[in-house]
């Protein structure tokens, strides 16, 4: 049973207490927040729960074992630094960190201290994704051409992080656990809105050594809701749709004619092989609570980790580059090997 | 009654064919292609029509006051110019020419003619383009943010052109039509996927002097086809959705907060300004009718032109500038003015 | 502050219990039912509700205002009556009785005791429902032509009701408060597919003085869950899909054309009249808020009831006259008047 | 090679015209219809086609070998019956004719000269409707439940029909093609909503001796058009939507648990056996071509008539009982074995 302790109880932190307490593993035993407000809240729906400011008092509680440390990320590193170092394991919201070097340190740290870094990619752990995933490894879909991403929405424009350290995490750590491929150089473009404010949209492009590309889209300002990803490859093709409520991945057996025809240079619309499409059924189990009890596995009985904190960091390297990039129109920018 | 010969009757051809047919300004009196085969399939459906492989003799022919180019690009230039200096009005297939040389030689050689250079950016002429024209002019959705649009299906990988000069002009012809602002520069990426052939997925990102940013996403290898465009902008937003059988254009009243709150740091899903919709009713009248009856105009009364052989330049500078881009993996490139 | 009993906590009892316990004006003061599991999770979500399996405790407890029934149909009637007569309010669980003497002799208790009874029609109090109402009301549509519902999915079917019970009361409910409208006569088919259990696909029209018709499709048997009502009227025409995430209701300025054109007998496809169309923005709350809140400026504020036992009546003499249809094959039942 | 005439170039004559003569194994010689106009425009597109305003110059026409009557219903029987007593075949437009004695007299006509008659149920050589034939031919589906079909759109109301006669003979069509087995009886509602004019809008259900229902919406006033038809059964469940662009056909692996369980009573959301869905890829060839080679093998080579006029019969002998259950509010009416 991991005890855990919760920091941040905010728009997130009540789904991560939910789930820690009612996952037969995990024990949810305190929550703190600097707003008393939210502590209220926490004590009404938890009784038996420890209520406090003071989050150091987590660290130093010998009963706790694990922390959930669900705070803004300029405050990650701060925090999961200590937590390590008082021995606890770390359940961090993402991303990891605000910079690479900071995660670089806490994957060293959590190393040294021989306790389990969890960064919360929480996508990975959704049927779909892992679905998609076991299509991928099961080679059904051949060559990848192209992953392609879009998550929109009408949103907060923040203060402190760009919509890439918002919105595109999400799809780069779905992206990394589905293609454990690392990309090269990542060029992206992107544009504020808003006085003083980060940027409210990006377009990003990862390369790679091979012939596939990858792209994501991310936007705070769109009328729509849009959660879809497209991916292509020589022997199949996949799409999917987050917001279909059962129907999220449709796997289409199409593909493309090579070879000169009389109306080729004309003709652009005609699909030239183009078999069934099946949509697999889902496990809609909530992806939190699999994340928790894997969470919970990792500590108890060395379960490998699907989104450790070099995964986090991975995904880091990328948005760092991403905004560099971006700052700068498009021009690439490598991505250190 | 514009007496007008057809060089193509390929894939677009006909179409184009059909229309000079029927419309009450134009008239079609001969076709010309180098295929016996479409030659009599012309002549079947338009017994009065004369055909001939040789296209020389409709520039030579003084019956002859129009002509439409429908052949592939690399031919345009010494064809429309020939027209031109035969005294030939030109109704031209997208795109205008394979380099802003040639466009620009070509936009010159009308004007000394005294002669419409006419290139067919057919978008521009559909019911839906125009009520998002007529909407923006009036004013409804204040300062542009975004124009972000999706051109993807499954369709041939050409041998002479990449996906851009195939697809993303009808989004630039749309682009430039809505919003007549020079953009400053172009980044693009892209990949080609099949060994020796130009690039089957691209992604273009325009800048402008304004907060304004265009973007145009273009595949050849999707399981699905989307005609998606999303337009932003500080009062209303607009989706496009040219697959929609009627509701093609809906009109969003939707807007986002600005301004610091407890949750702001948290919360990124929540609506902050959320109206009605409407969906306007469309013209759903053929686009390529209303084009050629303009075409009709142009010559005989002076009607201004929408898509001249100068706004066909504008979209072949933004073409090259993009593929120049795209080769050096997003490197903007600037475009001149 | 109206102290709140809730018997049965069941599949849907929670969802009441967290209402009355959140709602300003209501308080959960004790839960009942026989299962001693559900108990207990009652007990562990509000530690301070008094839990018990004697539900004649709560009708007792001259601490307690009002009761919630949430339990199966055929208890409705007893324990209803039963807390009617210890001077508590009801909130009864719809359908309100198995059988319309059941209901006139509730309606009639509840007069007697001088204390609101409730049905919870839910639907009735969310936003997409009370709009419609809102335009209809305006008088937008013109005269009603048709209302044509859709319920189906694939669900459990039922031993002790038919599928009319189960899903049409929804339905029912809801045209009922919309157009409140006395149908003339019921007819309905449908067909049971499981040895020995009641129907599991039904179909209802009701019939009026004037020339609307209303239709409900009912269905536990559907690969698809639907959820849509079309309304058909002389100015405009509304559709209500409740499974849209925002755009719940589109209104339609559309109407057809009469007389004879030479085409007319043979086309059937054009529309005739084609206006705008406008989704308005709805209020997302939840209706069972809402409805708590109603019933609670019911007691305490004399509010009008908007689903009285009177209402539930009303449904419920229409289920019966349809099931009596249904066992015949679709002979219309006149409805008492 | 069938010569073939054709009577009737209105709304849906072109249609046939067209596919007359470009199919392999027919050739269109001669076109009659009252319109002066209509024939000009059908001598315009084919040149080499004798017109006239007198069909029966077509009859009498040695050189003719078939008669594709595309006119009212109304004219049906008598130009089919003298188009069979002068030795044609007869391709005739749905619904066969406008009393189920007329249709007999009609059957037994052929039957005596030895004459293929045929009638236009296009939607039964459709590559979606040959596909689900072939799903259930395999027995993938199990037992039938039910077929539940709507086809409903804005169009006009017509001056000699009900919508049933219009609109409900697709869905009948489609429905006997599927599953061969003769209806017991039907209850039909409906309402007219002109003054003067049948019924607009109607509800059709079909009884069997199995547990198999079958059930028909036809609207004229809708403002939505769908076309789209459930089936539900044992193993597996289809739907088919006729305006999906390529995925017509889903098959689902779908079926429902039987039995109590403690949640049961409340419990109808949860889908109890859900297994992948899949998409056929279909023929998308035209229908109308499909039909007039079958038309051709019918009378060359004695290939089984998939549409005969027995079929048209069955078809019509529903539409009338279901008119006269309408005009009873749905008294169901038996149907003659």
């Amino acid at each position: 049973m991991i005890r855990t302790g919760l920091i941040g109880y905010g728009y997130w932190g009540p789904n991560l207490a939910r789930n820690f307490a009612e996952a037969p593993r995990t024990e949810l035993v305190a929550v703190s927040d600097l707003d008393e407000e939210r502590l209220q809240l926490a004590a009404s729906r938890y009784p038996a729960v420890t209520t406090t400011t003071d989050h150091e008092a987590l660290f130093s509680d010998p009963e706790i074992d694990a922390v959930a440390i669900v705070t803004p990320v300029s405050t990650h590193f701060d925090l999961a630094r200590q937590a390590l170092a008082a021995g606890k394991h770390v359940f961090l919201e993402k991303p990891l960190t605000e910079t690479s070097e900071q995660g670089a340190e806490l994957v060293a740290a959590a190393e040294r201290a021989g306790r389990i870094l969890h960064v919360d990619h929480t996508f990975v752990y959704s049927g779909a994704v892992r679905k998609i995933k076991e299509i991928v490894d099961a080679g059904e879909l051949g060559d990848l051409y192209y992953f392609d991403s879009v998550r929109v929405n009408l949103g907060l424009i923040q203060a402190d992080v760009n919509v890439i350290w918002d919105l595109a995490v999400h799809d780069l750590s779905i992206l990394n656990y589905i293609f454990p491929i690392e990309p090269t150089a990542v060029s992206a473009t992107g544009m504020e809105h808003v006085e003083g404010r980060p940027a409210t949209i990006a377009y990003l492009t990862l390369f790679y050594e091979t012939r596939a590309i990858a792209h994501v889209y991310v936007n705070w300002l769109s009328p729509l809701k849009i959660r879809r990803t497209l991916i292509g490859a020589s022997r199949k093709m996949i799409v999917y749709d987050d917001l279909e409520p059962s129907e999220k991945i449709k796997v289409y057996d199409k593909g493309v004619a090579i070879g000169e025809t009389k109306e080729s240079i004309y003709d652009t619309m005609v699909s030239y092989r183009s078999g069934d499409m099946y949509a697999p059924h889902l496990d809609l189990s909530e992806a939190l609570r699999t994340e928790v009890d894997h969470f919970a596995r990792c500590i108890e009985d060395g379960e490998e980790q699907l989104t450790s904190g070099a995964a986090g960091l991975r995904v880091v390297r990328i948005l760092e580059a991403a905004t560099e990039s971006l700052n700068q129109r498009g021009v690439p920018v490598e991505l250190a090997r």
